[in-house]
């Protein structure tokens, strides 16, 4: 119908490229945007622009951050002892977001996925071991999602961290999530919650 | 955990409104975007801008190209006493790649659905009827989706062409899509299968 240089095939063509979208998606946001009043595309494009230009990864944390350190690993107010460690940023945003947290991050950038070809070399591990071997962290947190990549990272990071300093290495509770049906959970979720149970 | 003019959620935001974007996926996207390639974020963008300068819809058909009118309704290597009624854009492209049609086409720009507030006057109709009161136009080809919404709107479309001009009006052929298996296809496909089948 159009020629291959055709803008709206070019963008279908860039989209198609982003986590998650498919060619299919691709064309119908595409389109859509061929048919957003120009103010509205262009301010889709300035944002995408001002990402690129503006944000960047913190060499500390590797947390994705419009300064460098971040702004949180430059900040007075956050416990500099405890230290949570994150397959993503996104990861460190939904626990920034949760607001019970006050320590620094480190992002690893990913989790070990062995057929994919990501290896412990493919995360930031050696970075996380030269911030503890500085002194100063009394707790690392393993908070990779989960599942079993997410355990079999975590599992990888305490082995790595053995010797390397005098802190303590803790997880994210598992159990019923607050808010949710004992009946829609499942029968991982539950013996978790039960393994776990404390006190009440 | 960062200030709300952080462009990383700027861009979530934008990206949230795109159709079948969720605000997890926006976020997803946006966060991949801050890890991408400074040159290939910067080629989206422009992407987007090329579409959004370079895009417009066509002043006869409706159909989005690069030109007003179309590229397809100044083509001499169409026949123009065809005229296929769709309900969008990307549904003229599939028709294109088919590379079964030579005719023209018209945009409806969306279906009936009256709950979401879409009526008759919302849709290009008094714009095609125009079309067809210039005469020369042999056949009207309703090329909605096969579904109820469309079929609704072909019936209205049909309507309003009564007595407007001395055409043959069509549809498209339901039937068992070619390629796939009798045994997936669910009753209501078999039975215009059915309904409309040829002599072998």
């Amino acid at each position: 119908m159009a020629p291959n240089n055709d803008p709206l095939n070019k963008l279908s063509e860039l989209l198609s490229l982003l986590p998650g979208v498919g060619d299919r998606t691709a064309q119908r946001l595409s389109y859509h945007i061929g048919r957003m009043p120009t103010r509205d595309a262009v301010a889709l494009a300035e944002a995408i622009k001002a990402v690129t230009e503006n944000v960047r990864q913190c060499s500390v944390c590797c947390l994705l951050s419009q300064s460098d350190p971040c702004h949180i690993c430059v900040s007075p107010n956050r416990d500099r002892s405890r230290i949570c460690v994150v397959e993503d940023s996104r990861d460190a945003h939904a626990i920034e977001t949760s607001g019970s947290y006050k320590g620094l991050y480190h992002v690893l950038g990913g989790r070990l996925a062995p057929l994919d070809g990501v290896e412990p070399e493919h995360l930031s591990v050696e970075q996380l071991l030269m911030r503890i071997r500085k002194g100063d962290v009394e707790e690392v947190i393993l908070a990779t999602n989960p599942d079993m990549e997410g355990d079999t990272t975590a599992s990888m990071i305490k082995d790595a961290l053995e010797g390397v300093g005098d802190m303590k290495i803790t997880r994210l509770a598992r159990g019923i999530p607050s808010g949710s049906h004992l009946e829609y959970a499942n029968a991982a979720i539950v013996s978790e919650a039960l393994k776990g149970r404390r006190e009440g």
